[in-house]
Formats: structure tokens, C-alpha cells, sequence
């Protein structure tokens, strides 16, 4: 207790902890999933394990690791690998590299130029800033580009798409502009940044700028690095504009591993390639360029910080952009290490993070990668000194996150058979940095989370990274201002669980929860700042101590909170998942859906109404006016029974089956091996109930019919997403197709769920 | 039909017309207060009345009387006087000035420096711009200027308070910063400009600057002017500092005409006097300032639009602000006009606009000013015709409005008792644009509004004014997105009036109003465009054509409304109200009164338990955390039974009145003078009922106990202020007493419309 109150340097919140769930030195927590004995031994594995993480490793590991470029097919990113397998090996674990062979195109020659009215070279640089050490070497970087994008060598009239983003091309339509024949340019946020060139192209341009603007992470934000977290002005965002929401990893292998004799798809039939050249620019680049545009004036949301009238165009502004890549394959260098089971070796619980990064990757990926490594080496020192976990530890560092999940894509889709029969969950960490815990996953994990962030002290604070998350989630509720997230505050307030957030995309979790069914989780700390320098040059190693986590204290927390989960997992007597969290997000989901086609039908005939009486053409003012929106299509009645059903016996059948468990752990002399044996195979394989055998509508390399990647958010999740996304797109015998199958999977979650009940009876 | 249709240049909507209620050339349209055979007069009248309106002759007046500035003391006001006497007695009225002396400072010295870290002495001047004539032509313009702001010679710590509002300083507190001895920088917007350095000086500032900011009104909003309507750079909005919220005119003589005799305060005396010196800048000056400081990060919702990381200080920058003014006298010119009324000659039907100007103020206030004398010259040819209104018409144009509605008020408080005897309602007009009617008022008149606007027909569509009024306020509510937005959307929708925005200030109806009790409206249209030469040099008469209202069409529709609405309340069988508009729009009130209370409490009490939780520190990140918010006084349960009294017997009466009202005159014979006499004195003084005898707490002047300017938003209109604003500031007992004292006004109210039903019957 001493040294908690030390560290709490900001704020003296000594005197309030016990309301917030300090760490209690006598009594334990409670633990899911382990009878009374286990839990104790536990608990003091946990402190043993703590006191082997160290965050001057983590800070070693983290210069070395960010010192060069670590894109796939650059040489360190193999050294990293190489580095990675030897530390591995030396504490101890059964690891290797497992290659992969994918698609990768890397840019020969990329050029943006205004041509007109006044020409314009556009630098595509960024260049060194002093106390940034790394900015100056960039020797092997490839030049910005957003990879999977088109070869194309276009010269068109310029239009501003804003985000590019659905709501944006109706804006257009309605002031008559079209980017047909033209080129795009769209600003970087609200959607993930693949559906800027794919909706650009489907509305018919001939390329697509994306820009970082200032507003949304440049000084608009904060100071701009080095001063502070904004972007500078020459600062670019790199990333891949694969259509990721139809399939991740190699685009010519969709759902099956890229071995090297893998049968491979012609690239013109990869569907997740993209259709037209696509280039990403700093705002110091786009200024010109903007500032060109004519035509109707953006509208007040369209409006960034650039310090001028944005305009839509097109035009007068003309654009030549050229884009020509090397479409080779290349290898990608998963390095994957076993801890074996001492009890169950054949169910595995694992880990990942991955390693490769657009420059250097200080943040992303690789402080979360070396926290990572962090508990690999203190679990190492663990079974030095005799221990074993029960269950069998796998840990990944996988490569080619950043071209679209290609090394854990591609490994989960190789070891497909042996996942469905052995992946107990998979725990993924991504970037990492300071202030909040995120935790977002597998609803049935959602106590276990809670349980061990009540467990895990907060740096900063002294108080519990649990009791930071639950403050910031009810202060972000609050500001939702919606009746739902009012409830959400009150819940947390008098004392409910932090709900996890769904998972959608954005990391390598997708392919483990979305096209494998294993139950899935995603850490990390977070604070407000813009993250203004994302998959940028400066993205380093100054700046990681600079901005996000000076003493690598949160890696620290990182490592306890990951690590933590991985030993209750793997070592807990009935795997520690309750039903009941999962069953009542069900039921606020379904809620959601039915509530949101209700305000659909309501808004959609309050709209027609105002079309009839042409009140949009009497409102309009001004010299440019905006004509009225287009006519939908009504949203009728649609029957959401079968999934209030379903979701319905399955909170009931979620009850009893928690009840029944905790019941079990409270006498666990009584358990049979076979008991035990029934309970965690049915956990284990619960979330494969709720695959699909379709996948999700023109998908079906998404297969949970819970959570996804929204189609056109990208990253965000959606929930229900075969029912949400077809009322959102008013298919309704999609709607109506997707809550019956919906439906069916929740039954036979029900199902097994009872059997596993009647089991423990 | 045929001129109409051609006229209707953007969009093809005489299809649809009959829908929105096309001016009908058969069935005139309903006439409130006429029995049949006077409203077919009154419609061929008002016919006539259209056809004697000219654009050009407003094109005339507006270019002559923009040509010189035109402020208080200026040579060109006093002509711009002289002019309109000589035009009104020419067109036949029986007019007059009337002079009032009044405390007018005007700058000597003004100059404002960044002394460190880097100087910067800003140019206060708003240069030339090619194509404004005018611009170019300020000679005997005041320097820009804050009137009746202190004077000031101070050196201090900068800094910034985003829009200077109470929730600002609740928002610096958090953050610990103070602007005791300092001076503070707000940008212009989100309250009266006069708010600003009066908070900042009770919050111990020793000077204060208004800034515009682009983003509000420069070219975040619209390309500047002369593209667009967007603020140059150089621009900057002069105006008013005095503490209008508690009394309006001249400072020295609240309550009585500032007649040459008038006894008058001290200067140190007068409550509306500032404090603290002030000035008003332009971006281009701001933007030095505003860079050179530092200290926390501006919140997000603090940003404007200039480039670079907004900083609140206090410091490091340093400014020199002096303000040194000559405080003299000056006379005002307020040019009266009558033409006498036939039947009841001492029943006054009151219309004004001002003529004085910042500088040469062709929008503001001019735009308005000739639409008004297009009326007069339209009524003056009438009289010519042999035509007379029953009631005695006033028309007047009032100087020194600008500096705090000085020519209206003096003219009120020395005309107090014969405008109580005398005084139907006062109609009002000031800056005009086009595009949208904007109509705010007493309620018993808004039906009045309804039938009126009914009858024009917009200059840019060819549907009526209303339907273009009615449409524009339905997507504004659907905007605002609460239930009570949403239920006027669909009330609005199916039929239901446009309803009268409560007048606040900001315009001459103030002094009529607030002060004496006299039912008042004030119209003008408008656009959403941003207003960026709002007191500035740029607003001139190219400007005006350029971008308000290139052949004033809107100016003849501006007197179209405003000229049937004089002409109906002068001509009408029975004054043209309707209690019943009055009496829903009070209940309206009082549910929000009492709902705004409940959801204080609330908010209040989940406040306190975040606070008492440590919610707001555990949820602060960053380096620069932000502290918890003070905690406030808990809202008790409130006695809102008196209102929900004499509301609901108020809308009983109020129907029964009205069906009076319309029986008698639909058998108008049977109606005896009598009973003409006493409904419609009955009705010109139930306005005088609603004025409390010790007025509003803090400020007896503003006597009206349903409608304000708050007391912390200036322009913006309190409603049941007395009872509202004691909340707001959580004043339970004033709450509490002023709940009694608007009950009681109401049953007066009520008392004096059950008597005149009496009457009736």
C-alpha cells in the first residue's frame, strides 16, 4: 500500500479507494472459474508473476525493435522475428517461425500533382523533426501509400467527398455533383479508410486522395508533435485499403492458408483488391489542392481545420495522380511459441500482438508487442522454477497485421481444424498507450475482464484499472445522452460490470472471432489524445516516451491485465465464462435492432411526408441550394419474434447454467472428471455455435452471426450484424433470413448450454 | 398567376402550390377581427397598398442614406433625419423630430499591443476592398469601438475565454485558471457581446477584447466577403457593451425620457456602464495574440478556425489595451410620423425602425428602414386617395438604437402614460435579407401573423412567406431533435400555425414591450448565411446588393408583412387577437419550466454522486487533467401548483373568450359600441397585465413577466423569466415568489378577458 500511494503523484485518491475496489491485501477477489483453493494459489501466482515484469526490458526491446523500418519484406521486420524466436527460446518456450507467402504490393513510382488552375507538386515527405531521432533515417521506408491499392495513372477534376463515407455521396446527390470521371478526395475518419477509394470507385471515380486534416488529429487537436500529440503538416497516414470487411489476410488465398502450395486466386478475382489508384497526403499537400476547389460550399460538417472556404468542386481544381506497384509475393514471419498444459495440453489459450509496423511502429504495434514479450518472459521464468500452466499457452507475434491481418489471417485459416477442436480463447493486444483500459471482446468473458481489471493497479492513479475504465464509461455514457446510455451510467454507478465493448475490426482478433468462433478479447490503454502521428514516420520511439507512456508503467498494466486473463484461462478449474453476460447483451441487442427499425419506419414516413410537401424546396435559401433527399424505401412491420424468443430462453437457460456452475465450484469435491470435461468443452466450443454456415450476407468469410466489422464502418463493430446491417440497407427479406439464422445459432448456443446444465445436475 | 409563375425563377412549385396555400384570388382567406364585409375591404385594400410599393424608390433611399456613416452624432445621421422629415410630410403625414439628449461616449484613443513575448501592435482598421465603394470612403467613422465600455490603460497577462460565458469560467475553474488581473480575449457568439467583459470583469479581468472568430463568421462559415458573406479577415463587429439586460437607453436616465430637463445619474451611478475597458477586434489581429499563448490545451468545443493549436494561458503573451473616450452628451433624432385614424383617433397602431448605424449600416439597419418608408409613402398616396385607417397610424425612425436602443426608449419613457392609453401594439423591423420570414411577437397576435403572412407571396418561390416560414421551422425542429421539436414538426405538418419566436432584445420592441406593456412583433427575413459584416464597414450598400437582396424583393415583401399587419390592426372590427394562442402558449411555458426543473435535479443529484464517487478524477487523462466541477446547490421540489393554476383557468377563458369574439363578429349587427368599446380596450391593455410592479429581480425596468432577454444570454428570450432564470441561478425562494407574482399577472389576465366575454354575451 505504501508504495500505491507513492506512485500516486496527481491526484491523492488514497482516502476513497475502498469505494472503488483498491487492492484488498487480505481478502481475495472473487474468481470465476476457480473453487476456493485454486483461486488462492492463484492469486499468489498472479503476484509472483507481476514481479517479474520489468519496464526496462519492455523499454530495451522497444528501442531495438522501432530502430528501422518493419514492413513486410523489409530486413529488420525479419530480424525482429528472428530476435523475437531466440528470446523466446531462451526463456524457455517451444517456438518457431511459420512463414507465409502473400500478396504484397510495395509502390515503384507514386506522384500527386494539381495541374491546374495552378500547379502544385505534391511533396509525399515527411521529413526529419528534430529530437526525433528515427525521422532522419528513414533509409528503406517505403513511400507513403495505402497498399492493395490500384495501379492507375489518371488526371481528372477534383471533388472534396469529405469522409467519404455513405451519408457523404447523399449529400452530393442532393447538390447534383457526381465524382464520376473524377478523382476523389476524401479526408481520413468515420469509416474505416478502405471504403473512401472502394465507395469513391463504386460511384464512379477514376482515383481517390485520402488527407489527414488538421481538425481531426493536426493542431486542431493539440500541438503538433513534437510539441504535442497533433500531426504535423507533413505528416501521412499509410494503411491498407483492402475491402477488409469481406475477408482479411492475403487477398488470393480467402479462407485458406497462404502455404506455398496453396491454390491461388487470379488477382483480378481477389475481391478485396481494389478497383482504382489511391494515395494518402498530408494536409501541408492537400492545402493546395482544397484551396483550388470551386463549385457549392462544403457544409458545416464537411468543414475542416484548413484555414480557408472549402469548397466541394469539382473542379476547376485538376489532378494528376500517378500510382505503379510491384505486385510480388512476399513472406510473412509469424513467430509462434508454446507453453504446454500440464493437465489439459490439447486446449490451447492464446495470445498475439503483432510485429510489423507501417515505418517504425513504436506505438503500433509494437508496445503492445513488448508487453507481450513481457509476460512471455516473466511465464518463462514461471516454469523455470517448476511451474506449469493447466492448459496449454500459445503466444504469437505475428507479421502483416498492417497489410489486412495477413499472418494471424493466414495462420488461423491453416490451423482451422485444430483451432475448432483446441482454441479455449484468443487474447489480442494492438498498439498500446496510457490513461484508460479499453477492453472489448466475447460477452461470456466479460466477468472474467472485470474481475482481473479489479486486480490490476493503475499507474497513474493508485486506484484500479477497472475503476478508471468504469469512471471514463460513465462520464462517455453520460455525454451520449441517449436513455440507453443513461441506463448504462446508472448501472455502472450502482455498481454493474464495465461492459465490453463488441469487437470489430481493426486487428488480429477478427480472424480467431469472426471466422473461427473463438472466444476473443482485445486490451489496451487509451487515453483522448488525436494519435496524430498513426501510421506515420513519426510514429518512433522518441515519440512513444515523448506522448504515450514515458516509463513503459502501462505496458506494465498492459502486461498484468493480458496476463493475468491468459493464467485464469489457463489454469482455471471450469473455464471462467458466464452465460448470463452474453445472454443479456443479446437481449440489449436485440432490443437495439427492433428499436432501430421502429425509428427507421417513423423517420423514413416522416420523411416522405416532407418530400410530398415539398418542404425541403420551400426551406432552401440561398445561392447554392440543396435539392431535397432521395425517396426510400418504407420500412415495414418485420417479425422480429424469432429472435425475441431465442433470446429469451437463452437468458433463462444462461441463469440456470451460471447457477447450476457456481454451485459446482462451491463444492468442488463433487465434480466429476467428466462433469468438468462436459462444462469446458461446451465453453470452449459455445462461440462455434454461433458461426454461420453461409457467413454473413455476401460474406461468408464471416461467419459469427454476433459481432462484426460493419460493412460501411469498417473498424466499428456491428452487432446482430446479419439482421442490423440488412435493415440498414432496407433488405428486408435479408432482414427477415438473417433473424431466423440468427435466431437458429442462439438455439443451439441454448442447447448446448442446457446440456451442459442437465451435465452438472 | 402569370407574373407569379415567372417569378418563380429556382424551382418549378406552382404544381404544388395549393398545398401550401397559394394566394387564392376568389375566397380571400379568413381576416381575424373583421366581420365579412371588411375583410373584402380590407383585402382590395391591402391590394392597393402592394401595388403603390417600389423597389426602386427603396433603392434609392438605401444608397443616399448608406452613403456616409451614420453612428450618433455624425453629420449624415442628422440628415439622413432631416431627409425622412421632409419625404414623410411631402407623402403627408403629420410629422416631426424629436430630440433627446443622451451619454454617448465615443473613442479618443483606442489601441490595443501584444508587448512579449513578440510585439504586435494591431491595426484596428478595416482597409478598402475593391468593388465596396463605400469602404474606401470612412471619413468621419468612429475608430472601432465598444460603446459605453470604461475606460482603461492596462497591461496584462492575456487570456482566453472562448465566448466569455458562465459555463466558460465554470470550465477555467476546472482547470484552475483565473483572469483576476488579467485580461481576457472571447470570441464574438453563443451570448450578447456586452456579457462578455462584463462576466470577465466580475470575474476580476481588468480589460477585455472581442474577437470574430472565422470559424463563427469568417471563412469557416463562407468565403469572405466580396466572394461571399463570410467576415474579412481585417473586418470587425463594433457594438454596444452596456448592461442592457437591466435597463435600455440612455444610461443616465433609466426609467424617464432623457429630455433636456431630465434629472440624470452620475456617471458612476448608472448600472449599465462597464466596468472595465473593452475592444473589438478582427481576426487578423486576434490571431498574433491568441498564438502567443499557452498554458492548457483549449477544450475541444473552445476551437475556432485559425491554424494552430488554440491555448487558453493565462500567458505568456502580454497586452497593452487602451481605451480613453470623450463622454459627452449627444442629441438623438427620432423622426415621428402620424396619420390620424377616422374612427378612433386615440387608439395608436405603432411601427418603427432605426435609422442609425454603426457605420454606414445599409443592412443594418436600412434594409428595414425603407422597406418601412415604402409603407409610409404607399399610406401617404392612399390618404391622397381620399383613404383613411380607423385607428391613428404612428410611424417612426429611431436614432441611436444601436448604442442601446436609445431614440425607441426615451421616446417610451416620455410617452409612458398616453402609449398606456393609447397604444394597440408596436410593430418593429430592422436589418432585412431575404429568403426565410422571421416573425416573433406577443402570442394573442400570433394568428394575426399566421393570416398576414398567408397572404404574401415569397419573392423567390411564388408560394406565401407563411409556407416557406412554416417549412423552414419544420426542419429546424426536426434538427433539434427533442421530443417538444418533434411534436411542432408534426404539428406544423398537419396544419397547425407558425408559432411566434418570444421576443428577447436586441431591437426597439424592447422599450414597448418589456417596459410598457404593449403588444409588439418584430419581423425580417432572412437566410442562414453568416452575417460576417455584421457592424462592420463592409456592411454597405454593394454589399446589400451583392448579397442580401440584389433588387430588394424581400424589401417589398418586409413591407407587404409588416404594412397588412398595420393595416389590419388599424382597420379590424375587433382588434385582431387571439387569447387562445396565448393561453396554450403559457402552458407550453410553464411544462417547461417545471420539466427544466425536474431535469436539474436530476442532473444535479447524479452530479453529486459522481462527484462523491471521484468519477470526474479517475477519468481524467492526459497531462493536463481537468478537475471535477464545483459542486452546486440540489434542487428541491418546486410549488409550480399557482402556475398550473392560473395556466389552466387562463385556457379556459381564453376559449371561452375567443368564441365570443368570433360569434359576435360573425353576427356583427347585434355587436353594440359598448361592447366593441370594452373588448377591444380589453384587449389593447392585457399586455399591461403581464407587467409585474416591482418588475424582474435585479432589474425593476424590464417589467414583462412572460417574456425577457436573460439576464445571461442577452438577446436570446427567457420566457416566465422571473421564474426561469431564478432556477437557472438556483434561487428557490425567488423561484418561488415570482412563481406567485406571474400566477397572479396571469389571473389579471384572465380576469380582464372573462370580463370582456361578459361583455359579449
Amino acid at each position: 500500500m505504501t508504495s500505491l500511494l507513492r506512485r500516486c503523484s496527481v491526484l491523492l485518491l488514497a482516502a476513497w479507494l475502498p469505494l472503488w475496489g483498491a487492492l484488498a491485501a487480505d481478502a481475495p477477489p472473487p474468481m470465476l472459474g476457480f473453487a476456493a483453493p485454486g483461486a488462492s494459489a492463484e492469486a499468489a501466482l498472479e503476484g509472483r508473476f507481476d514481479a517479474l515484469l520489468d519496464a526496462r526490458d519492455m523499454r530495451t526491446w522497444l528501442e531495438r525493435m522501432s530502430s528501422a523500418p518493419n514492413h513486410i519484406g523489409a530486413p529488420h521486420d525479419k530480424a525482429n522475428a528472428e530476435f523475437m524466436l531466440e528470446q523466446f527460446r531462451a526463456w524457455g518456450w517451444d517456438a518457431a517461425i511459420e512463414t507465409f507467402d502473400v500478396l504484397y504490393p510495395t509502390p515503384r513510382r507514386v506522384s500527386l500533382d494539381l495541374v491546374g488552375p495552378h500547379p502544385y507538386h505534391a511533396s509525399l515527405l515527411e521529413p526529419p523533426i528534430a529530437g526525433d531521432r528515427t525521422s532522419a533515417h528513414t533509409q528503406g521506408a517505403l513511400p507513403p501509400y495505402n497498399v492493395y491499392g490500384a495501379d492507375g495513372d489518371v488526371t481528372a477534376e477534383l471533388v472534396y467527398v469529405n469522409y467519404g463515407m455513405p451519408e457523404d455521396y447523399k449529400d452530393l446527390a442532393r447538390r447534383g455533383i457526381s465524382v464520376k470521371g473524377r478523382i476523389a478526395i476524401a479526408r481520413y475518419g468515420a469509416g474505416w479508410r478502405g471504403l473512401k477509394p472502394k465507395l469513391a470507385g463504386e460511384h464512379g471515380a477514376v482515383g481517390c486522395i485520402i488527407y489527414s486534416d488538421p481538425r481531426d488529429d493536426g493542431y486542431g487537436a493539440a500541438d503538433t508533435y513534437p510539441m504535442g500529440a497533433g500531426r504535423p503538416a507533413q505528416s501521412l497516414q499509410r494503411g491498407s485499403v483492402a475491402d477488409m470487411p469481406v475477408y482479411s489476410g492475403d487477398p488470393l488465398t480467402p479462407g485458406i492458408g497462404a502455404t506455398q502450395g496453396a491454390p491461388r486466386l487470379e488477382r483480378s478475382a481477389a475481391a478485396t483488391l481494389l478497383k482504382i489508384p489511391v494515395l494518402p497526403i498530408s494536409y501541408q499537400d492537400a492545402r493546395p489542392l482544397l484551396e483550388a476547389l470551386r463549385g457549392p460550399r462544403a457544409p458545416a460538417s464537411w468543414r475542416g481545420g484548413l484555414p480557408f472556404t472549402y469548397h466541394i468542386g469539382p473542379g476547376p481544381a485538376r489532378v494528376h495522380l500517378l500510382v505503379q506497384s510491384d505486385w510480388s509475393q512476399h513472406p510473412v514471419y509469424d513467430v509462434v511459441a508454446r507453453l504446454e498444459g500440464s493437465t489439459y495440453p490439447n486446449q490451447w489459450v492464446i495470445r498475439g500482438n503483432h510485429h510489423d509496423a507501417w515505418v517504425f511502429g513504436a506505438e503500433d504495434p509494437l508496445s503492445g508487442n513488448v508487453a507481450m514479450m513481457a509476460e512471455m518472459k516473466a511465464l518463462g521464468a514461471l516454469k523455470a522454477s517448476g511451474w506449469r500452466p493447466k492448459r496449454t499457452l500459445v503466444y504469437a507475434s505475428w507479421d502483416g497485421e498492417e497489410a489486412g491481418l495477413l499472418g494471424s489471417t493466414e495462420w488461423v485459416e491453416t490451423h482451422a481444424t485444430e483451432l475448432a477442436a483446441k482454441a479455449v480463447a484468443y487474447v489480442n493486444s494492438d498498439s498500446n498507450s496510457s490513461g484508460i483500459l479499453g477492453a472489448g471482446g466475447s460477452h461470456t468473458l466479460q466477468r472474467l475482464v472485470n474481475e482481473v481489471a479489479a486486480g490490476v493497479k493503475d499507474p497513474t492513479t493508485g486506484a484500479t484499472v477497472l475503476a478508471r475504465a468504469r469512471a471514463a464509461k460513465i462520464l462517455e455514457s453520460r455525454r451520449g445522452g441517449r436513455d440507453a446510455d443513461r441506463r448504462l451510467a446508472r448501472a455502472l454507478l450502482d455498481g454493474g460490470d464495465l461492459p465490453l465493448d463488441p469487437l470489430g475490426s481493426g486487428s488480429d482478433f477478427t480472424p480467431f472471432l469472426q471466422h473461427a468462433g473463438v472466444p476473443s478479447l482485445n486490451f489496451g490503454f487509451g487515453d483522448d489524445e488525436p494519435g496524430g502521428v498513426y501510421h506515420s514516420v513519426y510514429d518512433s520511439f522518441d515519440h512513444y516516451l515523448k506522448i504515450n507512456d514515458p516509463d513503459l508503467r502501462y505496458g506494465v498494466a498492459l502486461a498484468e491485465v493480458a496476463g493475468h486473463t491468459m493464467l485464469r484461462l489457463a489454469n482455471a478449474d471450469l473455464l471462467p465464462m458466464r452465460a448470463a453476460d452474453f445472454a443479456t447483451t443479446i437481449g440489449r441487442y436485440v432490443d437495439e435492432v427492433e428499436h432501430y427499425a421502429d425509428g427507421l419506419r417513423g423517420e423514413t414516413a416522416e420523411m416522405h411526408r416532407l418530400l410530398d410537401e415539398h418542404v425541403y424546396e420551400l426551406a432552401a435559401t440561398g445561392t447554392e441550394p440543396v435539392g431535397p433527399p432521395a425517396r426510400e424505401v418504407d420500412v415495414p412491420f418485420l417479425n422480429f419474434a424469432p429472435l425475441r424468443n431465442a433470446s429469451g430462453a437463452l437468458q433463462l437457460s444462461a441463469q440456470s447454467f451460471d447457477a447450476a456452475y457456481a454451485a459446482a465450484l462451491a463444492e468442488p469435491t463433487r465434480l466429476t472428471p467428466t462433469q468438468v470435461a462436459t462444462v469446458n468443452e461446451t465453453l470452449r466450443r459455445a462461440e462455434q455455435a454461433l458461426l454461420g454456415a453461409d457467413g454473413l450476407p455476401g460474406r461468408p468469410w464471416y461467419r459469427h452471426l454476433i459481432y462484426a466489422p460493419g460493412l460501411y464502418t469498417g473498424y466499428g463493430a456491428k452487432t446482430l450484424p446479419g439482421v442490423r446491417e440488412a435493415i440498414e440497407e432496407r433488405q428486408w427479406a435479408q432482414a427477415s433470413d438473417y433473424t431466423t439464422r440468427t435466431a437458429n445459432a442462439l438455439d443451439a448456443y441454448r442447447r448446448a448450454l442446457d446440456a451442459a446444465t442437465a451435465a452438472l445436475h
